[in-house]
């Protein structure tokens, strides 16, 4: 069973998922899509290997074309009481909660950015069905959607997958990041990210990509090398909220950033992670949910795991210009 | 010219420093040890490759056992003012600073726990030499001393060593840690990192090491698996005023730690921090020096990075008893 720690200092909490360890890495060496005794989960007819389907799309002639299914090696689970205990100095509870894995294709050897856009678009509805009904067990505090993409981004399958994390908490990043938008509102009277789309527009050089709906940018502190940010233009604080006809806009600037991404990086990892409100809380004036897209370089990563300081020796500026012209960035 | 950002969310500052960008790397393909080519800067007789020496200690005969020089691709530099900029909603300033490199020792091969521990107990001195020094400097308002160990920890060089950046602000992550340490003593009256020595000691099933002045534990809240912590057991928040005679035991619970954790993790990489409080502040009762060690299992990272939210698949409690029967890890 997953226990959820408090760190004593900083009040930040930690899973601890022990089954986690035991989930297969096709990235170890041996296990890999050449080890001929490799069978990949997620693909078609292997339906038996995962827990049963918690929903899916048809595809053609009785297959489908995206499934959500409960993770095997989840980080959390619903069975547990999600209680406060004390052990001296320490706080835990149960790791309550649910660990979804939303297998975006059938196809095992895509990549997001090759899919058509409309397959993306599934994707993004799918993403909002599951939170409007996850968000309905009142113990849920956070819903976390993330995508870890390829070895150096942590992920330990090859087949085109997301996962959804809900949990009894809100992470202490979570708080602190809307705590700051809370500040800056109290000041100036303007959501932040509001005025970060104004501002990125007006001076250009950061931004990666555009449309009717939506900006994506190198933001101007960027911590990594090619971070970059999707941000709705109009103010939304909950990334449930998403009004129906905005998925597909959001489908096709996804695609067109992780396309100059991976046109620039070679051989692409990264963590691409929805930032939103916690779900139990009303709509914000402060707070406006996007999306992060944080790419791992491979050797550049540095002492900033877990320290919260930052190094980045690309400036968002030249990032944009790369991503921009398709220059290829050298490692 | 490096720049320091502040993120206008969080009021988080992160240096973009492009020019590190340029610097050698032993770990890219055909640049490493056996490339034909490459010369290691920090090799004795290669002394005209590195910007000149700042400190040195005597080996035999002519030759140096330690060295510390300035970086060569300085995350800082001492030449700017440091002046805030303001631009639209953005703030920046100047990246003033020092950036030093510790030349741990002449041999190029060595691992920290395979010196003898009067040779890691200079570098500990120097470590505490240097830091006196720099405070000096009544705009330096933090240094950061660290060491990052093998390619998946984004070192670039394999000779030993460690460095030093002096920076003319807090890092945020720093500030939330004293001020968690403070509302800790606020509440209790006490010092929560001389409370976690107490329960560590009475619990003993995450001590890894322990000698008369210092305590090594898996902490209870670990973010990464075999995450390891060294805290001296005398309240002391800075860690420059480090008393002479503990040098030597400090240098022998590194070198413990590093042994443990290099035999139970094939290929170790690893960063490790020192966390002290401000320089220019004066002792406080609230916060605790300390050595945060984090071990980079290689395709286990995953999305916590810059998310700020953990998931841990080794406790801390299992570490310590690998660690402690010196068990092979399995990744």
């Amino acid at each position: 069973m997953p226990e959820i720690r408090k760190d004593p200092v900083f009040g930040r909490w930690v899973i601890i998922a022990s089954e986690r360890g035991l989930r297969p890495n096709e990235f170890r060496p041996g296990a890999g899509p050449d080890g001929k005794s490799y069978v990949c989960p997620f693909c078609p007819g292997n339906e038996d290997l995962t827990p049963p389907t918690i929903y899916s799309l048809p595809g053609a002639a009785g297959s489908w074309r995206l499934r959500v299914v409960r993770n095997k090696y989840p980080a959390l689970t619903a069975e547990s009481a999600a209680g406060n205990r004390r052990d001296g100095i320490y706080d835990s509870m149960d790791g309550m909660g649910f660990h979804e894995v939303v297998i975006e294709t059938p196809e095992h050897d895509r990549v997001l950015e090759s899919m058509p856009a409309e397959s993306v678009a599934d994707v993004v509805r799918t993403f909002v069905l599951r939170m409007r009904e996850i968000k309905k067990d009142p113990r849920i505090k956070y819903v976390m959607i993330f995508k870890n993409h390829g070895r150096n981004a942590g992920a330990s399958l090859l087949h085109p997958h997301s996962q959804i994390i809900a949990m009894p908490m809100a992470p202490l990043r979570v708080l602190q990041e809307i705590e700051g938008a809370a500040e800056y509102h109290l000041e100036r009277g303007t959501c932040v990210f509001c005025d970060i789309v104004k501002e990125e527009q007006a001076f250009k050089r950061r931004v990666v990509a555009e449309n009717a709906d939506f900006l994506a940018v190198t933001p101007y502190a960027s911590r990594f090398s090619f971070e970059t940010w999707i941000l709705p233009k109009a103010h939304n604080s909950h990334f449930e909220d998403l009004p129906g006809e905005q998925a597909q806009p959001l489908a096709e600037i996804v695609k067109t950033v992780l396309s100059k991404l991976s046109a620039s990086l070679p051989d692409l990892s990264y963590n691409l992670i929805v930032h939103t409100m916690p779900p139990q809380d009303p709509a914000a004036g402060h707070y406006h949910w996007h999306i992060e897209i944080m790419p791992k370089l491979t050797h550049v990563a540095g002492f900033e795991w877990g320290t919260g300081f930052y190094i980045n020796t690309v400036s968002p500026e030249d990032a944009a210009d790369m991503l921009n012209s398709g220059k290829r960035y050298k490692v």
